[in-house]
């Protein structure tokens, strides 16, 4: 009488040890298992480190890594036993060597690509484990530093640990690898509550985990402005603007961040949110903002406080692009953002000074903005390679930026992404209702009960729903190819250092295999096909408890029982 | 032609002073302000404390943590320029001394007293802070140890510190306070993901600060069996059940729990969640276990995997019994659950024993389930004053248990407290859409994805809504008297020790206001007036911003900036 097996056996059809988040484009596997020598080393091959000391300590962080995550494989102890089994018979690798190819012209350090514009990367890398069989070598081999790097991340994701042993399954293993997409990023708020250099810097640990390649810091809004700027009279922003003097970042505290995320592989874009967006600098400098924490804020603004810069005032604009400049100066890198969301035009209706300037120029406000916008930027670009503009400044208010030189980062709509590209603009997906990691933690607004105290975004935005995104949908194939990539977005109202790991991990890593692997899987199945739903999670899981081992409090995604029997806790299980 | 004014003053009508979680019934308050002694002591006035070690550790404890919190109080810098300003001319205050009325006739330290039914409970206490003018004593007067305990409690929160000095505002205080409803707890699943020990103490650390006394310990499930018990033949529960060897409460654990929960006034109710939810059991003994892992799950269980006792068989009747009795053993406090939740009988349709069982007594499936509950309680309490069921166990299956011994938690849907009080049973209020910390994070099935991956209990619950709450709603006088009071609960699917703290705090602490103040403030307005709001919220951050200083990494309700601008972050501000 026994309908129902005592035992039901997981369906998960994905090979255990395809553990890597981004999966690699290309991937072939054998079915052997391969142990690693306790004094395992990273060599060079064909590369002189001597003026590359990125990549010597790059080199360096796998070795500790892969020797001290200290990770189980996430199987039934059945499963477990087995490896167990094998391992007894397994042979042993003992080191792995970085090789750059032959035809590499400019030997240059991954900081160093790093500071160049995004579409110039090349990260591609090739890596080869030996097998059972082999005395034969592990390698990795790559155009650039950059590339090796990404090498060495997949190469960690191989290794689980049992008994003190450090192992990979379904060796041997080769992997071609290439990103999809070069802009692959993640977006933090410092100015709703503000986040310590330590948690910013783990931060970066975990994007390059996943291969996220851009570090959007939006590092200053209405409610604070933490950034210190020491030259050019700027420094009573962040002294009368932050929420304290321990709520600050210094230039050596950027300088720090923007070295360890170069040192990743990571590009930092910083965003100086501008005209809106902008209360906090009326603490010191009350004669640029108008609105200034004007009552009802709704009015005003889409958050409290309310406060815009007075863009039509020449003495505004000229301290906007003066601010710019010192900004740029602290970030050495290729793009800046200078926001240009949710300008609120009713915030300068009564005020005086702007009144005053658009009566005697015949201006309206909107022309105003527009010459203002046009003017920041086009001071800007000859300073940095690239600006980015949310889409706000292009779509709602018109104003035509240089396509070559101009980024526009879609957050709003199902439109934005099609009208952005066909206007000729290159485009950075950060749609509020796939990728925004902050929504469905209800509002913030303290009465907001008329929707049931939701966030304005509600739902939350699960991994599965980030997951679903299609960065390609409806467009062209000329307007696809202005895709430059995406990223997932906190807004921290509601996060600070307490919670801020949790939020972030492993959601934020959904954007990486979005825009590393694209559409396709290794065997040409599509990425979002069903049935290689529990195959992913079950990828994702191995990247999340990485992590943890690592030290990022990452959010667990499922019961544990869920996560060691991969396939048995979904629907069609 | 300035419509705004430059600064909108907040319209925060709450004293700032009025910083306390949950609100005190009866509170008068004076204009004055007041320093303490960085050599501050709590002393014993009437007391013999040598038999009275929680006292003692309770009483240093206070006096630790106003030395120590070393909070800021949450308003804007002007506000707190005139706060240093009073302070030049502040009295001080050197010591706080308690009493105990002279009528008390049973001194008996917060442990004892916690031990005994929660009806016996006296947490009333009185609480006077003298002022300026004041030479005047500061003292606490209670009719038990444990009101001391609470009064101790009302005390810490009312202290900032600002350059160094720590002080109190509007003084002279006086505070008569005591709770509305007996019971006010807080549930933590330790089953789905394993919550390790430091944790846990962590979390009672944080009740306490809200006053909620009952800490309810769903500590088994059908995802694993943490709990080990040492005796009677049930070690392999946990040995084979449980995660790992490191993901399990050992007896000495259990009663470090106890004993620290007791000593700050927490009654542990532990839960063995029967007969649902234990398909862990199988583990170690798969002859009591029916359905076990069957697929698919959803036709077994509310969860994967499936798996249920066979109550009707004697033998796993008895099992079941014995493991009740040594789980009684581990946990000495007066009250016991047996959940009860979620049977699925379909679970027993195929079963062969119990088929068998079924067939020759003559039973039908309820009836053997009724004789099982029945038997089980009567047993059951035989050792503890209370047993405790899920709501399912009365309403749905309508098992007739002891209205005396027992008590009924209501979790589903808005007629259970209802029905169940019509029937004469004390209950618990925790409702899933108010009081599940758990919802909103989205759906942990991995495909369910025909809700936009929600979650069953969408959306998530915030503060407000939670606080929303009504314990009578709808109640006859005498069923209100049958509500004992409520909890927040976390189910751990998506929780363990990374993300604990912020998934419970602040948000866990509106059943500490609802069930000690009452429906009404002591100003004699609705709790949930809309006039409150700003200032119920301001309340919530400075217990939430006071936790952050004690080490539970609470999650920020705003940003900051609302937070030290009061009133400013509503939509009618």
């Amino acid at each position: 009488m026994h309908l129902f097996p005592l035992i039901v056996v997981g369906i998960f059809s994905v090979s255990p040890a395809v553990a890597q988040w981004p999966i690699p484009r290309n991937i072939t596997r054998g079915n052997e298992i391969v142990k690693l020598d306790p004094n395992f080393a990273v060599l060079l091959g064909n590369i002189d480190a001597s003026t590359l000391p990125d990549l010597n300590i790059a080199k360096e962080d796998t070795r500790t890594r892969v020797l001290r995550d200290n990770l189980q494989r996430l199987a039934r102890s059945a499963d477990l036993a087995v490896d167990n089994q094998q391992l007894q018979n397994a042979s042993t690798i003992y080191n792995l060597t970085l090789y750059l190819n032959p035809g590499t012209s400019n030997l240059s350090d991954i900081s160093s690509v790093v500071q160049q514009p995004l579409d110039t990367w090349d990260e591609s890398y090739s890596l080869t484990i030996s097998g059972e069989s082999g005395q034969a070598p592990s390698f990795i081999v790559a155009n650039t530093t950059l590339g090796l790097l990404r090498g060495l991340t997949t190469f960690e994701q191989l290794w689980y640990t049992s008994n003190d042993l450090i192992y990979a399954l379904d060796t041997p293993i080769n992997i071609e690898d290439s990103p999809a997409y070069p802009y692959r990023g993640f977006m933090l708020d410092t100015s709703r509550n503000f986040i310590p250099v330590q948690d910013i810097n783990r931060t970066l640990a975990g994007m390059s985990m996943a291969k996220l390649n851009v570090f959007h810091w939006h590092i200053v809004d209405s409610q604070s402005f933490p950034l210190q700027l020491p030259d050019g009279g700027f420094a009573d922003l962040s002294e009368k603007g932050a929420y304290s003097i321990y709520e600050t970042y210094n230039a050596s505290e950027v300088q720090e961040i923007t070295s360890y995320a170069a040192s990743l592989g990571i590009q930092v874009m910083v965003e100086i949110d501008i005209p809106g967006h902008s209360a906090a600098i009326a603490q010191s400098h009350p004669e640029h903002i108008a609105c200034n924490e004007a009552s009802p804020w709704q009015s005003y603004a889409n958050e409290p406080p309310a406060g815009q810069l007075r863009f039509a005032v020449n003495d505004t604009a000229n301290f906007t692009t003066a601010l710019l400049g010192q900004v740029a100066k602290l970030f050495p890198h290729a793009m800046i953002s200078t926001g240009g969301d949710e300008i609120n035009l009713d915030c300068y209706a009564n005020d005086t000074q702007t009144q005053e300037v658009l009566a005697s120029s015949g201006q309206s406000i909107d022309e105003a903005l527009k010459h203002f916008l046009l003017h920041t930027h086009e001071v800007l670009q000859m300073i940095t390679p690239r600006t980015v503009v949310w889409q706000d400044v292009v779509l709602n208010h018109s104003v035509g930026l240089s396509t070559n030189k101009t980024l526009v980062m879609v957050w709003d709509g199902v439109h934005g992404a099609l009208d952005a590209t066909s206007q000729g603009y290159q485009i950075i997906h950060a749609p509020s209702d796939y990728f925004y990691l902050d929504c469905g933690a209800g509002s913030w607004v303290a009465d907001g009960s008329s929707n049931d105290w939701r966030s304005w975004c509600d739902p939350f935005k699960t991994w599965q729903k980030a997951y679903s995104f299609n960065p390609t949908a409806n467009m062209t194939p000329n307007q696809a190819k202005l895709v430059l990539g995406g990223e997932q977005l906190l807004w921290t109202e509601q996060t600070d250092t307490n919670n801020l790991d949790s939020v972030i991990w492993p959601r934020a890593a959904v954007a990486a295999e979005i825009f590393w692997t694209g559409d396709t899987f290794p065997d040409g199945s599509n990425r979002t096909a069903p049935e290689n739903l529990d195959g992913t999670l079950a990828r994702l899981h191995a990247l999340r408890y990485r992590m943890v081992q690592r030290g990022l409090k990452a959010t667990p995604l499922q019961p544990h029982w869920c996560a060691i029997n991969p396939g048995n806790c979904s629907i069609v299980a």
